[in-house]
């Protein structure tokens, strides 16, 4: 199993500073994964020659004319910038095993074109991404955080059996899954819903399936897989970042206010980073684009090169443990009759 | 203007630990407001006489039998229990002038038996949850907050016109006002925001919108007034509490872990607690059930004595700046086709 050589397709020209902070990230990765082999697309002329040489027996590189700007529309990307660094590499792993790719670019063509090109899985509409979020009791999967604007309950369907999959990869062997709704007494929130709860619940998910969770009960960790609709998913976790940076900021200032508080801080200095390092959001960059015909990863756009190679890290990992494997075997368990 | 004698109605029976949580907080407010006149709807065998008896010049008292409990269905309620305290104080208020109406309790109930009892305001379709958040800057209004499912473009932009109004009442001369969504460009996210978004910019308002804002940028101040449907509103608003909560605990535990850590907490202290205070849970509660034919403030059901009398204070401010006169104004300078 360890022998299968592992490989990873690269878009070096998406997101903020790149290519220099996907060459410093997959420098990054490379010195911790000597057996993983990269196959980096972007322009030859922004990418130094020393990092290519001092690698050559881990990477190819290939040249690529043009680059899909952040303001690119999807849906014309679909049309032009055919020799694109995203596009070039996304039919690149078309077809072939054992390889996944990565992404910091603009994340509409990300999606657009690897669900246009790779195509979706047999009984899954839609790709949704999905990401491990922090809690109480370590972490939990939830999805979709903004693949799509609206989601049916057959989508939430399918994407339960995706997060319940995702969770085996994690070795989490009865994954509890919950929908996420406003209120927790069945009957609650919109009808789609309700609909959703009932497929789930007539599933062979339904021994995992504990209802509608709420989402101030998420950092509780009473559910390992939550399901919403790509609209819904994408408020509450920039809901999140917000509030997250708004405490952080503000705990900053507090600590840097005068020398009394810099020393405060330094006698919590250790407990403080080993919290922080729980919820560090490097730790969980690279959201995977669950449902496609193979493993795609979307790296936050303004990810730090560490955070870039804990992307490749994920995708790495979903490669091995053959992610849609396991999700195309539990499809099979259910009857799907429309969508 | 200050002559003018402001009433505050009271389900003393809502919320967790009631009526005694109640009517702890209706003490802690009249400590501090000699000249508010309290009217207390409850359960006489529940509530101390000695209350009664010392602040009888500042409250009246009316014996209601029965109660709404929080898992009564809102649409149940609105058939039965004609004789709760919920009930009664609704009607009591009704058509009356300098009044306002204050419960902790079930949160559908009061949405809904306010909306039959009181109506809503001419070309208020459905009223909206509304409540300050805390900024970078200090707070924003946010609506709706979670008093309908769903709502469309029309309802949009009378939640915008509420809260623009809302805004005026905290002195902020040209408030901003944004709609919530996943992404800022023109065109992103669901349809009927991007109607909302051309309802609102060919209206009155057009001078004080900034478009969309995306639900990270809300902590940092860019917007005076937030609006979304009420699905959403509440989504992130219990993301925020609950990443809220998440994070604290975890600091907290930091302080506490050893006798070093709590000296260097003690250092700190001062300065945390007052950052702690203006993010305050207690000092935003009570949102305003804005677009009612009267004044009508929800209570967080789990709110502290404490807590509640601020949604009393609320109230009377409400009130006394006559919210719903600055409404009117502004409904006035739309042409309202349909909805």
């Amino acid at each position: 199993m360890d022998d299968i050589q592992i490989n990873i397709a690269i878009d070096a020209m998406g997101g903020d500073n790149s290519p220099t902070k996907v060459i410093k990230g997959c420098e990054i990765f490379l010195n911790f994964n000597k057996k993983i082999k990269l196959i980096i697309f972007g322009n030859k002329n922004l990418i130094s020659n020393n990092f290519l040489e001092k690698y050559s027996q881990m990477i190819s590189f290939v040249h690529c004319e043009e680059t899909i700007a952040d303001n690119d529309v999807p849906s014309s990307v679909l049309r032009s910038k055919k020799n694109s660094s995203m596009r070039k590499a996304i039919e690149y792993i078309k077809s072939k095993k054992n390889i996944g790719f990565v992404s910091a670019g603009n994340t509409g063509a990300v999606t657009a074109l690897s669900t246009i090109l790779l195509g979706t899985l047999k009984n899954i509409k839609r790709p949704a991404f999905c990401s491990m979020i922090p809690t109480s009791k370590g972490f939990c999967i939830m999805l979709d955080l903004g693949a799509n604007k609206e989601s049916n309950e057959n989508q939430l369907l399918q994407f339960s059996i995706m997060g319940h999959a995702f969770a085996k990869t994690k070795n989490i062997s009865n994954p509890k899954v919950a929908i996420l709704n406003i209120g927790t007494e069945e009957g609650k929130g919109k009808e789609y819903l309700q609909e959703a709860y009932n497929l789930i619940n007539n599933s062979f998910l339904s021994n995992d399936f504990i209802g509608y969770i709420e989402p101030d009960q998420i950092t509780m960790g009473k559910a390992d897989v939550i399901v919403t609709d790509g609209f819904t998913g994408n408020i509450a976790l920039k809901t999140a970042e917000g509030l997250s940076n708004f405490i952080m900021n503000n705990f900053k200032k507090v600590f840097t206010k005068n020398l009394l508080n810099n020393i405060a801080y330094l006698i919590l200095r250790k407990d403080l980073v080993r919290f922080s390092n729980t919820v560090n959001p490097i730790k969980y960059n690279g959201a995977i684009v669950l449902g496609l015909n193979s493993v795609v990863v979307k790296s936050h756009g303004s990810a730090s090169p560490e955070a870039f190679a804990q992307a490749l890290d994920n995708c790495s990992e979903f490669v091995k443990k053959d992610i849609n494997k396991l999700i195309i075997e539990e499809l099979k368990l259910v009857n799907f009759v429309n969508d």
